[in-house]
């Protein structure tokens, strides 16, 4: 996704309605101008903001890709473009291990590999084109709000950074995160389970009832489960086709990022069921060594790997949800999820908090509002970090609570 | 790019303009069939239809490559997501290589890299907005007819496979597969030197009408500069902004899928003058140790290896024209350039001879037709093979003057 300033005569007017300032670089302004102002705050930064992984990649990982590359390197096993939908190798595994082996039924041409869900969203919008109604849930990650906005599907923007034009689904303690679907129409829902930013998980009877809603409505699910591996409650489903019904109303986005720690690797699939939309790509995909080190994951060593790597960051998350309850805040979400969403103290808004949190403890947290209206109030704490830094932030926390 | 059909309530409904079959697939089609009907004329098949490369990767990318894989699996040096317009470390390299060692100022932040320059092609015209006037060349790479028709910039499609709305600039024997600017006002123009399909490159002078143009008609030209390491005539400019003046009204698509052999690793970058448009992306940019390969073919070994890739794949082509020439057939490009335009016998069509070169030469060409109605009467012959393939390829065009 690309956000545009632009000097030429002809553009696109849907832009210039985004909200100036995507969060995370407005998080990273404030980082940088803080640490140019405060050299020794800076040395004592521990960033807990963006949900970016800092543990190296699985060894079963890395040795599929040096393979894959000397591949490369010779004649005999070089290859130049690869299949279009990514190849046949990894399709398959995916759709063995992480829907046919848990009794869904995707074929290995219903998954698409990208080099992320982040652009597989906006190819969908492009699909659909601009007439379709779209709910969001509220708080949301930023992306699913500014692709509808760039592809035109909003209004402008309100004074409180939504917009007109969307249908949003209010994320609150109430409904403990999960919103229920709407009476009135709406043609696309994006949902998200495990949540960022909120780290709640829906049940399946709650996943039941967004079926339901969208086989009565002739609506689309977008579902995103790109933190699905963080599930350890054996009641939660780990994929919208857990649903039944959902085969012929869903698209499931997921990643390799978060699991296997790919963020800098790139690498993701879109699940596409036939019986929702025969797609057909002439993208080039994915890098062929990206393509086996995805692969190498799901190898008995690679499996191991990632839930040893799950493990470590869900450990961090339970320091840190109990360091923020310790600290006399109410705290949400880490414990199917790597994140842990917060209360503000005392009616302080998001952005405050960030503001004294960066000032005082020298720990970068993302604040709610950046996420929508119904995240002021709250802020994220990421547990993706080593758990030397997430014991330290725990420990700085406790200085809240007295500050 | 991504070809749906759907089955969905609301979809755009630009997409359902698109002529069916895109013209690799159908290549892709007709051999597929000829190959199970004859087993004995499917082993001898040589193809030189897609321009893929079919020679290893430089040895200096493959040790960056595994080198930047090795540094992911030690938390010291492992990197999670990376800059969003690519890292430093490349995009210096190639403003430096690239344009400022060749007097073109162009800044490091004033590159963009890519999976490959299809996408940004996209993106620009997301960028851009559906009221714009847009040209391009007759025949032409069909990816960018097809991401304007999907984009909404067109009308429907006529009979003969071009697109209402579009301005197409013929590109003939006449003119030498350079077309001139046109009398009419257009907002933005595609412009491919070296060029795909033809092989023919544009002297400075003809680039330079073109430029003038685009500045009185605040014009912008989409330049793609992927095969400028092919050329060798030291007369023949390698990017739009050896011409004074584009700096202000051009945008330069290059690869290193055909220089480096990146088909399948996926890197490119679009030169995005700040004088033109101020481009800041939220993508994700592409795997650190594709970006680490990729700057490895700036080194002096790098540079080294990929000038032999060139020379091998040249003297394919000089194989290929000499022999097209052998066999009675006028033949264009294959100088600068590793494609070869050549002009069908007798009035013959693209696909008739497409499919005759396939029965009795069992070789694999790619129909003018394809390319464009401008493209009929002509077929395009690859240089990217193995020399082997190259000479017998070479032999078999003997037959096809004799039959």
């Amino acid at each position: 996704m690309r956000y545009p300033e632009i000097n030429v005569a002809y553009l696109n007017e849907n832009y210039l309605k985004l909200q100036a300032g995507y969060l995370f670089p407005e998080v990273a302004r404030r980082v940088r101008e803080f640490c140019e102002a405060h050299p020794e705050g800076a040395r004592r930064l521990i960033r807990c903001g963006i949900g970016d992984v800092t543990e190296p990649l699985p060894p079963a990982a890395i040795e599929a890709m040096k393979r894959a590359v000397d591949e490369l390197g010779h004649r005999e096993s070089f290859r130049g473009y690869g299949p279009e939908q990514g190849y046949e190798f990894l399709r398959s595994t995916i759709a063995q291990r992480d829907y046919r082996d848990r009794n869904i039924q995707i074929a290995d041409d219903e998954i698409f590999i990208s080099d992320g869900s982040k652009n597989d969203c906006g190819y969908v919008l492009d699909i659909l084109g601009s007439q379709n109604k779209v709910a969001v849930p509220d708080p949301v990650y930023p992306v699913y709000v500014d692709t509808n906005v760039m592809a035109g599907l909003t209004g402008p923007a309100r004074k409180d950074g939504s917009y007109e034009g969307i249908y949003y689904l209010p994320c609150t303690a109430e409904n403990n995160f999960v919103p229920d679907p709407p009476k009135e129409h709406v043609d696309l829902v994006y949902l998200c389970f495990p949540n960022n930013p909120t780290g709640a998980v829906a049940s399946r009877a709650q996943l039941a009832r967004w079926v339901d809603y969208a086989q009565e409505h002739d609506a689309l699910l977008l579902f995103d489960a790109a933190y699905e591996a963080y599930i350890s409650d054996p009641e939660i489903p780990h994929s919208i086709f857990d649903i039944p019904g959902a085969l012929t109303c869903a698209i499931e986005l997921r990643s390799f990022s978060k699991n296997g720690g790919f963020t800098g690797v790139r690498c993701g699939f879109t699940v596409m069921p036939k019986s929702v939309l025969r797609w057909s790509t002439k993208s080039n995909s994915v890098a062929y060594p990206v393509q086996r080190g995805a692969e190498a994951l799901y190898s008995a060593e690679g499996r191991q790997q990632v839930s040893e790597l799950i493990d470590h960051y869900m450990g961090n998350a339970k320091v840190l949800r109990d360091a923020a309850a310790d600290a006399g805040l109410e705290a949400f979400g880490g414990v199917n999820a790597p994140y842990i969403w917060v209360k503000t103290p005392d009616g302080v808004t998001s952005w405050q908090l960030f503001d004294r949190m960066l000032r005082e403890l020298n720990v970068v947290i993302t604040p709610g509002a950046g996420f929508g209206a119904q995240g002021e109030g709250y802020f994220r704490i990421s547990a993706f970090n080593s758990r030397e830094n997430a014991e330290e932030v725990a420990r700085r926390l406790k200085s809240l609570r007295s500050s």
